[in-house]
């Protein structure tokens, strides 16, 4: 997950949109939703039944999948069509400016003014959605009831943008990540690491982040209370035109500037605060100029003082420190994958949104290093027909809407650009679907060029549609070779692999060996340090050195600081031919990069369901192979004589692993239901008075359809076991076990 | 994992150990071995039978253990009487001196000197314990080339105490937490909470940390380094000792502060330093006075600089600050625990010893809630027979070595306090000894009475015996109340459970209802303020007023710095009866707590192995539970024959979750083996030209024998599963499978 994409686009003014997960400029501008023709609630039932089957029948999917298509409803389309044209047109004109080679205020400006055209197009498409009943506030109730997270030290006040997960968010992030390691770790046979949070202040700086992962902000210049300063000016100026006492030549004014505000200079955001005379928006005081302000969180390692250290910021980092130890590891074969799954840290200025934009979260990611010229990958085929929903920069520039294709026409036709990263933006979709992402709610956009960093290829961001908007949640990236090689120049440490050349090359090498003893004659303490440096140089160098050597009779060298005079007898030059079989190289990174908080919340608002004629009945419909509890087992009553077989049945779960939830309080069957239900347990089990009779036997009930099964207590743990590994539907239990009925008491 | 104990020592001064793993007062001190009659290979055997079998021959092992006793060696006991007669003769002071109520100073030189006749033995012990052939280098070499974990940073110079782990290091902690979570999270159905690491300052006032979290440190005036004050006081003394030119009378007095140095306050400390003229040891440039050097890693939370905040040390406040939400999740009932696995840091001044004192750590913590008047536990009968090495305070003092009880035995005659208590330390033992720790290498040691926080009834440390000595890996400990006061006290926000009263009880309720009308009137923006004022005095307070407005018509009262006079008008007061039911009461806490890269590093020793007769070939015998991998899957040569049958068993592996590794390098089959064996990998399968044969049959080796069977490659997936899920013993397939006999070649 790297900010050098954004970062570049503070340097280099426009970009239409800020795409970097949990960065500073992420989601806002992405308030709008996609008209696909259909609406979430008609693709549930076809998203369950994929999360029920998938593993055993995908292909079976993927042509369900295919079938359905974008039908735009003609009437939206008729209101949009100005938009998109408006959007197309200036599209073109930035094209126009960009292949004349126009001066960069002039394409600066075209690109903020597409950016403000599109903006327009997406909210008239999100105003003319069809409305989604989802409730937010009745699923985040649900969510802090049944404890899946809350505000941390919520008793000391609580913390904006920091969050405790409870037992049923805990278990439900373990799987999560279980999952996660298994379809990719296992699967890729990845090297999982596990590196330290804290880090040194200059591998942060190599990685670009101590000069430019940052913000602007303003203080109130009384309280002390801040603001982001393109927030705090974009605010301000609505204001005013809302405003009917601002001149009309003022609001022209503030009509040109508000399309740029995300392209300002520090210095133009100053001018711009001035020269509108912004004061503090609560206290209406004075504010600072902007500040530049960075979003790690900064300590100090070791009672010194001295060692500034600071609390990563992405995981990443932590893998390409290691690339060495990693392709030893690795035997020293290419392509390979590292991995990690960790915690990381920004100090946002403003956190919000819920687990959205948070100060301390879950990353999982992947640095796949490979050959810069052979960016296959052995596995694409087995991915190819995997049909997808890709935004692509042309079409964003064209004013149009995303569209499906295979991950193979993709690649094919160039749209994507190599095999490894389509590869993974399949694996990315498949698993999302797998944990339950609704895949009518999936998205892949593309980066402009605008947005991407200098040394990427092509990036994706797996988008997932909320209530607030699209948010991306998985960044895919081709990094190129960019970040092994600001970690060698900063440690003169060779990170780089080899292969072995198509045929051997014979080079000539030019060796300057110092002589030891004349040296450290002349020298003493510093005879090392040069001994060193004059071992380290290129053959150019030693040319040179041999030459003033042969015309002088001596040459100064600086080592440390400090000049010394070599003479003849110090150094040999030694010239030879030598044959090498292998050449080395710089990998190439491609990075699939997961916010773990931002998908977990996305498959929250994705299987918050409330029960048809039941307002209050709320649930979470989700997969089981992330649910906390994989079943429940319900005595009918408090009656004794059921403990026995509830206990037998428990063990018997316990003994295959299968995580269960006991619940024998006092309250109707249907209201213990209703409880799992919210916990998202996807199973339940209930012992009634026939299952004391010979031969035991017990119900079977499923979340979703509610509906019953009556199976021997013998094969219940088998049953639970296959469902909940997706290698048995539920369909095929109801196909084989009689069914139950019996009304389900919801009170 | 509390600090107070620990704290509380600086303050109080004498205790004998210090023994809070992870702490700065830990291990060092405790660097002796106790002599159990038998060496740790002798029993290596027995430990293996028990890692293998444990699960379904619990009771057998138990016996077995039972079988085995202290033999102490005569001879070895008969150099070490006097000094055990010295210690008992000390501890007969500290007691007598305690008794009679003795000053401070006066038991506090008393317990100097135990300290020091204790440390004499220790030394002695270790020096007389039969050696073992441990060689810690060769070990580290094997961690580090295999990258179990290596130091962080490498390529920067490296941080000290910052360690990252690799592929096999993170799997073998992924599979040590997951055994973890099962061991305890679900079989006791504790709640697990996963909290924020960011931690605002006033939370770690509440629990103690941010006042006295700390060491004394001392700063050379020149280079800024930094020293422990006690650590460099030590060594300068013993540097003086062994200096001819150092005068006698210095010398008895050097031996008479020597065992005072760990009571010593900052003062002592400082005068010290001046008396003795000590100065930088590496520079012998001067050096500041003490300096207190708090431990917590600090930043600050979001922009303003204002909201300081500490990289928690312990994961245990995340536990407790949540303790209302998890009550409630659990539906009001006791008892319960929450857990707990994250990462902590602390800042150590000199971070040393590989895994054992780093900066950053994986912690899994415990707090079990429960009713401080009855801390039996339903399930201790299930443990009450296994058998402990228990060091108890009372041997310590009387030097006397640990002895072995079961733990039903320990907690009927008292020595362990309560069943709760007793039952997390005998589940503790079951964990350790199940993920590999050596049972030879296992003791608990009681706190003395002066190293346990005032608040705490009791507390044991899970040491384990590495080539540092004795090392705290799991503490053990009756906390009381403290905590959860703590935050109650620093919050306002009662902490509380309730439980049902023997009978209800009538109480008498004296009222103080503020009249909104007069008051708003009165007092307009500052009526609110006073209104809750008012209702929230207490039964005597309401009285007090409600005299005084009997007597004088007004009262005054204090709200927020100011005082307002309140008059008849304004209160009304209620006399009622109420019958309650339940009572409220702050529940006690047991608190285990594990610090798992210590437990790792204990493992890797306990199971860090030489081949017979081949010094080069080391291997790591670790349980399959916490194996990388659980099985390789070896070609026996590249032949392309052997490509489908691979494939297929990888594939059926894959299919059972087993993680497996193929090894289809080139390289014999031993020098395969061999290097399978370094990433204890316990069970080897290799496909040979009989493979290809109908029906397919393939090799199957156990890492530690290096016994071969050969079995159809379509029972190996199964067999594999159920010797990895410990449902199968290696005998067993030993009996059930034709042996394979063929030298294996080592090279």
């Amino acid at each position: 997950m790297k900010l050098l994409q954004i970062v570049r686009r503070a340097v280099s003014g426009g970009c239409f949109y800020t795409s970097r997960f949990g960065t500073k400029y992420s989601s806002d501008a992405n308030n709008f939703v996609l008209f696909f023709g259909f609406s979430s609630r008609s693709t549930y039932s076809a998203q369950q039944n994929l999360n029920s089957k998938w593993g055993s029948k995908k292909r079976k999917i993927l042509k369900l999948q295919k079938a359905k298509n974008f039908m735009m409803d003609p009437e939206i389309e008729a209101k949009l069509a100005p938009l998109r044209q408006a959007v197309k047109e200036q599209g073109d004109i930035v094209r126009k400016l960009k292949s004349e080679g126009a001066v960069e205020i002039d394409v600066k400006r075209a690109v903020a003014e597409l950016k403000h055209k599109k903006k327009a197009l997406e909210d008239k498409e999100l105003e003319l959605a069809p409305k989604d009943d989802f409730d937010r506030l009745k699923m985040e109730d649900l969510l802090k009831q049944r404890f899946f997270y809350d505000q941390a030290f919520a008793i000391y006040g609580g913390i904006n943008g920091l969050y405790d997960f409870g037992p049923m968010g805990c278990a439900m992030k373990a799987n999560l990540l279980q999952a996660w390691r298994k379809h990719f770790v296992l699967e890729e046979q990845m090297l999982e690491v596990c590196t330290a949070m804290l880090t040194p202040e200059p591998v942060l700086r190599a990685s670009g982040h101590v000069e430019r992962f940052q913000d602007y902000m303003v203080k109130d210049l009384k309280t002390g209370d801040c603001y982001r300063a393109d927030h705090l000016i974009e605010a301000t100026f609505e204001k005013m035109l809302d405003d009917k006492k601002t001149a009309d030549e003022t609001k022209e004014a503030i009509r040109a500037l508000l399309p740029t505000i995300d392209g300002m200079s520090k210095d133009d955001m100053g001018r711009t605060l001035r020269e509108y005379n912004m004061k503090s928006p609560i206290t209406g005081n004075d504010l600072t100029d902007p500040i530049d302000f960075n979003l790690m969180f900064a300590t100090s390692i070791g009672p010194t003082g001295q060692l500034k250290g600071f609390l990563r910021p992405e995981t990443a980092q932590g893998i390409f420190v290691n690339f060495k130890r990693l392709l030893e590891f690795n035997q020293g074969k290419l392509p390979f994958a590292g991995a990690q799954i960790g915690d990381s840290f920004r100090n946002e200025i403003s956190p919000r949104s819920g687990l959205i934009r948070v100060r301390e979260f879950t990353m999982a990611e992947i640095e796949h290093f490979c050959d810069p010229t052979d960016k296959s990958h052995a596995k694409f085929p087995k991915v190819a027909d995997i049909l997808m929903t890709l935004y692509s920069g042309c079409n964003q520039m064209d004013g149009k809407p995303p569209e499906k294709v295979t991950i193979g026409e993709a690649v094919k036709s160039k749209l994507v650009a190599n095999e490894t990263l389509g590869y993974f933006m399949a694996r990315i979709q498949l698993f999302l679907i797998k944990v339950g992402v609704d895949p009518s709610k999936l998205r892949f956009r593309q980066h402009l060029s605008n947005e991407m960093a200098h040394y990427a290829c092509d990036c994706w961001d797996a988008e997932l549609k909320t209530s607030y908007g699209w948010i991306e949640c998985v960044g895919c990236a081709d990094r190129s070779c960019y970040d092994l090689t600001q970690h060698t120049k900063s440690t003169g440490v060779k990170l780089v692999a080899e292969k072995p050349l198509p045929a051997p090359r014979t080079l000539d090498i030019v060796e300057c060996v110092p002589q030891k003893g004349p040296l450290g004659k002349s020298f003493r303490q510093n005879a090392k340090a040069i001994t060193e440096h004059l071992s380290k140089l290129s053959s150019e160098e030693v040319n040179s050195v041999e030459q003033a050597l042969n015309e002088t009779g001596s040459v100064n060298v600086d080592v440390n600081g400090s000049s010394f005079a070599i003479t003849k007898d110090m150094v040999q030059v030694k010239r030879y031919q030598k044959t090498v079989h292998v050449e080395e190289f710089v990998p190439s990174v491609i990075e699939p990069s997961f916010g773990i908080g931002r998908v977990m919340y996305s498959i929250f608002e994705h299987n918050f369901k409330v029960r048809e004629g039941d307002e209050q009945r709320t649930y979470l419909a989700l997969p089981p192979v992330i649910s906390p509890f994989k079943c429940s087992v319900l005595p009918l009553s408090q009656n004794a004589d059921f403990v026995p077989l509830v206990q037998k049945l428990s063990a018997a779960l316990t003994d295959m692993d299968i995580s269960h939830k006991v619940d024998n309080s006092s309250g109707s069957i249907g209201r213990r239901y209703a409880r799992t239900d919210q916990i998202a347990i996807p199973y339940g089990i209930t012992v009634d008075f026939d299952s004391l009779k010979e031969p035991n036997t017990a119900t079977l009930r499923e979340r979703d359809s509610m509906k019953q099964v009556r199976a021997p207590v013998s094969e219940l743990p088998e049953i639970i076991k296959s469902l909940a590994d997706g290698k048995r539907t539920w369909e095929e239990v109801l196909n084989n076990y009689p069914i139950f009925e019996q009304q389900e008491a919801s009170k």
